[in-house]
């Protein structure tokens, strides 16, 4: 349960899960639109809060993650929001190099759609 | 690692967590602004898409849940995305009742934005 009063407070304290990790959902700041999902520990949040620059820990990789760091699309932080529960981050950003946010190589790492039981649709 | 080539499928295989959960995005189909993060496991999936309205798995009530079931603030989905790792759910919904997502009685659970090092606004 949430503690009465908690969804009020402006004192940012956010909740990591048992792994030590939180979600964060990235958008584009020019369009709003949702361009991928990661996961910060508590030194990815602490390094994008300090340096501007969305940095993620990776879960495949078990290793902290600066993005673009190697694909050079990396992202810069205009605003960082958290939800109701504070166990989830938003991070509003401008997206660097390609503007791509996805390995595949595209902008948002959602293009592929649903249009049957099992069946998906690239966009 | 993400198995070559299956970024490109289109069979819909998404992949629970160790607790049986995928994260969804949940975005309002009239202006793309992201409205909460939520959980299904695969039976709150799998009533998502018989149904096309939203259903979760709530982790602080440990019970299925579908939105709206009590509040009447239910969501239509539009469309159903994932991702490039079929990780993550990203639902386009249009909001039933008040309009609002959020416990709160706002429209989006994300209302607090950075300001500090450990402030919020509410915005």
């Amino acid at each position: 349960m949430i503690a009465k009063g908690s969804e009020e407070s402006t004192v940012f304290a956010p909740i990591f899960n048992k792994q030590g990790l939180i979600p964060a959902i990235v958008i584009d700041a020019r369009d709003g639109a949702v361009l991928m999902l990661a996961y910060m520990n508590d030194e990815a949040l602490r390094l994008t809060m300090e340096t501007g620059e969305a940095h993620f820990w990776s879960r495949s990789r078990n290793e902290l993650w600066r993005k673009g760091a190697v694909s050079g699309d990396s992202q810069r932080v205009l605003s960082l929001f958290t939800d109701c529960d504070q166990d989830a981050i938003l991070l509003k950003v401008e997206p660097q190099g390609s503007g791509n946010a996805c390995h595949t190589g595209r902008k948002s790492c959602f293009y592929r759609r649903l249009t049957g039981k099992a069946q998906l649709e690239l966009i």
